[in-house]
């Protein structure tokens, strides 16, 4: 990734090209097998890549919160899938039935309870269609696959038709665990579809470490959202190659004060601190493999080198790769858009900080 | 902390009696020692929180990024120190030019050359103060104390007044640890103000962790920045009481999936990814000590509960603590501000994202 001169760090970059790439080998790695791909926008947040991945074939998005899928109505978005189980309020119950007036929509249930709670929305002119929410292994939120037809009864029963199930695979977020992972996913999203007696409903599973692995059966759709850009994690996961990392942090060096070590000054506020037990630190530095970020405070990231290699100099700016882009982008109000070298475009995050 | 009923989940809310409790017991604190206060603004980003610490006597605000001293100037704050060793390119000297011209300004060195780069800033009708950044074993940035004379002759040589030294004893944020921190900071301040033969200069120093202890000698002025909330890391670290803690996120029981254990609707994208290798978790359950939060999604934090404490119902709300404050707060685009379980004002959290 070649960064321009004279940028005002710290600042999130985007590679054109690369992430063109990445958007075009999974809507033919997609394609390939005949699964629909309905990308999670929590991502990237931003109208230009959901254009992108729409023109390449997607079906519409997925979403995490009633707000994201607001901010992607307005963007023009026709299908929203709102993938988490949303606590039905009154207040919600509203902002769904107005979102369904407007696109056709998707909506989680991962309970009984939820699922009646949704009623309501039955007397609308285009009701939503409810997935049931299931557990592959990941052990967040979900029912057994078993017990998905409880679910999908109690919301047929609140007068909503049921498109079929879904599962985040999120376990495979792990050294070596995601073929297992994929697996299961397959295994549990077949299990709740018979669950439902209805083979043939959605199976909506995916992520970004199994979306492109062979699963038997196939999920019908894939709801990846990271490989827009890649990241830290994925890279140390071996999901991605260094050349697929389309987002970086352009950073400055504001100190060297011990050998092998300098600061630069994006730190959680620009990168965010996640940190899995498993990371190396707290994300890459792009051209510098053997380096690490070994501390992380608000606006300083401490690197260290292996012996030998130089310091850069004071004032060098450096790409530093988050350990977790979407929460990455998610503290950015834009990216800066980078082609050859030159910033050509600034794409806003419009869905930033879209929670609740 | 009482929540008001029908909040929009997940959403930052601060206990407007609790915040100024903590604002007036840190200047009373400081008041009491004869030192100045100068409360760190990057926790709150907010200007209504600025105003209440300048009406209770701080002499001015410390800021992290030439940004955030921007937007506070724009609130009508007249003294900002930028604590941070920014790297002084032309275009952040053209701006630090700008802002000298509008408030009384200082602005750290922690190397002869970033000193050297500032020399344009000196011909200025009121050029910025130099504080030199040191040391005192956080090991993050700053020169080592008896190296603050280096720096300073430096900012004098480029025609810049030299106001004292400064330093952040981040090592402090640690269990048991803050006591030897706050000693070593006084030590190195007075250390670095010797190395400038100056020992009627300006000692800047504090955290929150240390900003109550005594140190001999004091030092001239504390920057903390937390106190005015608090968070789940001080509250760990014994530096505050539960009944100290003035902000949390309001979020809703969504999933009860296995016995035991809840998933609330505030992830890492609500409270941020902040864990310490000593916390009990990624943030607290105001009311419920014995609850972890054992897991962070984007949008789900995991809690489980002690045998026998009894889950709270789905749709519940629940008063979520943060890790790390100032993390949280620059997720969120304002602050819901309630008294006696009424939300009455809500404070635009205006310097969010301001890092560049």
């Amino acid at each position: 990734m070649l960064l321009p001169p004279d940028l005002v760090t710290p600042v999130l970059v985007v590679d054109q090209a690369r992430l063109e790439r990445n958007l075009r080998d999974m809507a033919a790695s997609a394609a390939a097998r005949g699964i629909r791909l309905r990308p999670h926008a929590k991502t990237h947040k931003t109208a230009q890549i959901a254009r992108l991945q729409l023109d390449l074939g997607a079906i519409g998005l997925t979403v995490a919160t009633i707000g994201e899928a607001e901010r992607f109505a307005d963007a023009g978005v026709a299908d929203l899938f709102i993938a988490y189980p949303i606590w039905p309020s009154p207040a919600r119950v509203n902002r769904l039935r107005a979102l369904a007036d407007r696109v056709r929509l998707r909506v989680a249930a991962e309970s009984p309870a939820a699922a009646q709670r949704l009623a309501p929305l039955s007397h609308g002119a285009s009701p939503p269609e409810i997935l049931v929410e299931i557990d592959s292994g990941h052990h967040r939120t979900g029912v057994p696959p078993d017990r998905a037809g409880e679910v999908g009864l109690a919301a047929a029963r609140a007068g909503l038709p049921v498109a079929g199930v879904f599962t985040f695979p999120g376990h495979g977020y792990a050294p070596g665990a995601r073929e297992q992972a994929a697996a299961q996913e397959a295994a549990a999203l077949a299990a709740a579809a018979a669950a439902l007696h209805d083979a043939g409903c959605e199976r909506s599973g995916g992520s970004t470490p199994t979306a492109q692995l062979t699963a038997d059966p196939p999920p019908t759709e894939l709801r990846p959202g990271v490989y827009v850009f890649n990241d830290a994690q994925q890279l140390e996961l071996g999901v991605c190659r260094g050349d697929q990392i389309a987002l970086a942090a352009a950073a400055t060096v504001v100190s060297h004060q011990a050998p092998g070590r300098f600061v630069l000054d994006c730190g959680s506020k620009v990168i965010g601190a996640d940190r899995q037990p498993w990371s190396t630190g707290f994300g890459r530095v792009l051209d510098r493999p053997g380096a690490r970020i070994v501390a992380l405070s608000e606006h300083h990231a401490t690197i260290t080198l292996p012996p030998g290699m130089a310091l850069p100099d004071l004032g060098q700016v450096i790409a530093v790769v988050p350990n977790h882009v979407c929460n990455a982008v998610n503290l950015a109000d834009e990216l800066l858009v980078i082609r050859d070298g030159e910033v050509f475009d600034a794409w806003r995050v419009m869905a930033r900080g879209a929670n609740s």
